[in-house]
C-alpha cells in the first residue's frame, strides 16, 4: 500500500472484497451527501445509525445563528427525542489548573474500556473571547480523541451563557440519540456556567487540587453546594499527604451544608488522573448515586425539573434572538447605542423606542 | 404632652405657631394626596422638591408588577432623568457575617455628617424567599434610619435577578433626582447579584473579615476581580494582627490580576465599623479613585458602557414580562408544564408551541 493510497480511509480495504453494507454505490451516496446540504431526514437517519459525521453536522446546525439552520436543528431534535434520555449526564467543573482535561482523558478512556460510549461536551461562554479555551485544543486528550467509542465536541461559541447552554443542552439530545450512554460536560469553575451545567446533568463533580491557596482556587460556596462529589486530583507523590488532609477538611465543610433534596450525602475522593489512580472509585461512587436516585425516583424527578427549566430558557433565548435578528431593530439598535454613547438618550427611553418596533 | 398626642408627628409643635411652609391647608393637601393616587406630575414635582414620601411612592411604582404602574413609573423616570446622574454610586458586597449593615450604618453616618445626602439601596434576588434579608430589617441601622439626610430602601422583591436589578437601577435615577449625591448599593456576596450591582456602580467595595475559613467565606475569584477596594472589617482587638496579615495577602492576590481598564490598582484597607475606625480612609480612597477616573474620563466612559448594558437588560426584561403576562400564554404555560411533568412533551416542543402563540 502506498502513502497516497493511505491518505483516503475509503481505500483501506483495497484488494479485499468490500462488505455489502459499504458497497460502491453506498460510498458514492455518502460522497454526494457530503457535497450538498443533507436533509433533516438524512441527518436523523445518520444519527440513529451512529454516524458521527451526521452527528457533527447536526450539532453544527444547532450551533448556527442562521434562522434556517435553527429550524432544521429543531426538526432534527424533535425526531431524535424519542431515542434520547438513555444516558447518564455528568458535569465536571474545576478552576483552570486542576487537571480537567487529563481527568476527562483518563476517566473517558476508563469508561470506553468498560464498553461505554462517551460523549465529551463543554460549556464555556468565554470561549469566543479567550480562544484556546476548554476542549478547544483537542490535542490535550490524545487518546480519547482517537477512541472510536468517544466523541469530543468543544464548547459552542456565543456571547451569552444562555445561548451557549441551550446549544449544549440540545447537543446532549443528539449525542444520546446517536447511542452515547455517558455524557461528560466540562465547564470552567470560575463563572456562572456551573449553574447552567448543573441544570443539565444528573451528577455534578467538582475537581480540586491541594497546594493552591483556596482564595485563588476560587470556588464559590454555591459551587461546593452543587457538588455531588469532590475529587481531589493530583493526589500523588509529595501531594498525597496534603490531599488526605484536604479530604478531611472538605468532608467536614460538606457536612455544614443542608442535606440535598436527593438525600445524597456528597463524598470526597482522591485521584490522580495522570497516574490513573482512583478512577474506578469515582465511577463506582457515581453508580452508587445513580442506584439511590433511580430507586427513590429522584433521578426522573430531577430530569423533569430540568426540563421545566429548559422550557423557560428556550423561550427566553428565542424571544431575544427573534427580537435582535429583526433587521429594522438591528439597524435602530446601532443608532440608539450611538445616542447613548453621545449622551443624547437614556437606556430606558432607547429601550422603549426599540420595543415599540417589535 | 400626652402619649396620645405624641402618636402623631403632625402635632409635635402644638402650642408653637406652625411655620408657614407647613400651614394647615398644606397639611390637608398632603393628606388628600395620600388618599388618592398621585399623578406623574405630582410625584415628579415631589421628587424634585426632595419630598421622601413622593420618592417612596415613585419607587413603589417602579417595583410594581402592575402594567399601569410600570407605565407611570417609566414616565416619572423620563421626567427625572435630566436631574439624575450627579452622584457617586458605590457597590458594597460581602458574605453574611462580614458586618455589611454595621459598615453601612457607620459609613453612611460619616457621610451625612460631611453634608452628603445618602441613599442606601439593596439588590438581593433571594429576598422574596428568605424574608428577613439584607436591609429588610431597618432596625439594624438605627442611627441612619433616623437621619434626615439618609434614605434607606430594602431590596425590591422579585423572582428574577434581572427584574430586581432593573428596579434598583431605576431607583438610583429617582434617588439622584431627589438630591441624593451618594448612593450605596448593598448586595450579598454569594450569588450572581454582584455582577448586576457591579454594572450599576462607579466603585465596587468588597468587605471581608479574617478568621472565617476562606472556603466558607466563599468569595469567588470573579468578585475579587471586580473589587476596586477590599475593606477588611472587624480589624480591632484580637483580630487586628490577623487583619494586618490578611491585608498583605489580599494585596498580593490583587496584584495577580490583570490591570483594570480604569488604570486603578485596587487597594486593601483595614476598618472597624463597630469602633468607627478606618472609615475616613475608605472615603478618602474612593475620592482618590474618583479624581483619577474623572480626569482620565474613565468615569463617563464606564457609565456609558453601563447604560448600553442597561439598554439591553431593559429590553430583555420587557420581552419576558410581555410574554409571560399574556393571559393566553399564562394558561397554556401551566398546561405545558404539566405535560412535561407527565413526560408527554419535550421542553423544545412545548417552547415552540408557546412561542407560536406570541
Amino acid at each position: 500500500m502506498t502513502t497516497s493510497q493511505q491518505s483516503s480511509a475509503l481505500h483501506e480495504n483495497e484488494g479485499v472484497s468490500e462488505p455489502e453494507t459499504t458497497n460502491k454505490s453506498a460510498i458514492q451516496a455518502i460522497k454526494n451527501k457530503r457535497h450538498k446540504q443533507p436533509s433533516v431526514a438524512d441527518l436523523v437517519e445518520g444519527i440513529l445509525a451512529k454516524d458521527l459525521t451526521a452527528l457533527s453536522r447536526a450539532i453544527t446546525l444547532v450551533e448556527s445563528t442562521n434562522p434556517q439552520h435553527l429550524k432544521k436543528a429543531n426538526a432534527i431534535i424533535q425526531e431524535c427525542l424519542p431515542y434520547a434520555n438513555n444516558s447518564v449526564r455528568i458535569g465536571i467543573t474545576g478552576v483552570p489548573g486542576v487537571g480537567k482535561s487529563t481527568f476527562i482523558e483518563t476517566f473517558g478512556t476508563f469508561l470506553t474500556a468498560k464498553g461505554k460510549k462517551v460523549a465529551v461536551l463543554a460549556v464555556d461562554p468565554s470561549s469566543t473571547l479567550s480562544h484556546g479555551s476548554i476542549l478547544g485544543d483537542k490535542t490535550r486528550m490524545e487518546d480519547l480523541v482517537k477512541d472510536d467509542n468517544a466523541f469530543i465536541r468543544p464548547s459552542p461559541s456565543g456571547s451569552s451563557l444562555g445561548g451557549v447552554a441551550r446549544k449544549s443542552r440540545e447537543t446532549i439530545i443528539l449525542c444520546e440519540a446517536a447511542g452515547f450512554d455517558t455524557i461528560l460536560i466540562e465547564t470552567v469553575g470560575v463563572g456562572q456556567s456551573e449553574t447552567a451545567v448543573h441544570s443539565m446533568v444528573d451528577f455534578f463533580l467538582l475537581l480540586k487540587i491541594t497546594g493552591a491557596g483556596d482564595e485563588l482556587q476560587g470556588i464559590k460556596r454555591g459551587i461546593m453546594e452543587m457538588a455531588d462529589a469532590i475529587v481531589i486530583n493530583k493526589a500523588d507523590g509529595d501531594n498525597l499527604k496534603r490531599a488526605k488532609t484536604a479530604k478531611v477538611e472538605f468532608n467536614r465543610a460538606l457536612h455544614l451544608y443542608p442535606p440535598k433534596e436527593s438525600g445524597w450525602q456528597p463524598k470526597v475522593l482522591l485521584a490522580s488522573a495522570l497516574k490513573n489512580e482512583g478512577i474506578p472509585e469515582v465511577w463506582e461512587l457515581i453508580n452508587t448515586y445513580l442506584e439511590l436516585a433511580k430507586t427513590s425516583q429522584y433521578f426522573d424527578h430531577k430530569r423533569k425539573i430540568q426540563n421545566k427549566f429548559w422550557l423557560l430558557q428556550t423561550i427566553e433565548e428565542r424571544l431575544k434572538s427573534d427580537f435582535y435578528n429583526n433587521p429594522a431593530i438591528k439597524t435602530e439598535l446601532q443608532i440608539q447605542l450611538q445616542h447613548i454613547e453621545n449622551g443624547t438618550t437614556s437606556p430606558f427611553a432607547a429601550a422603549e423606542l426599540l420595543l415599540r418596533m417589535k
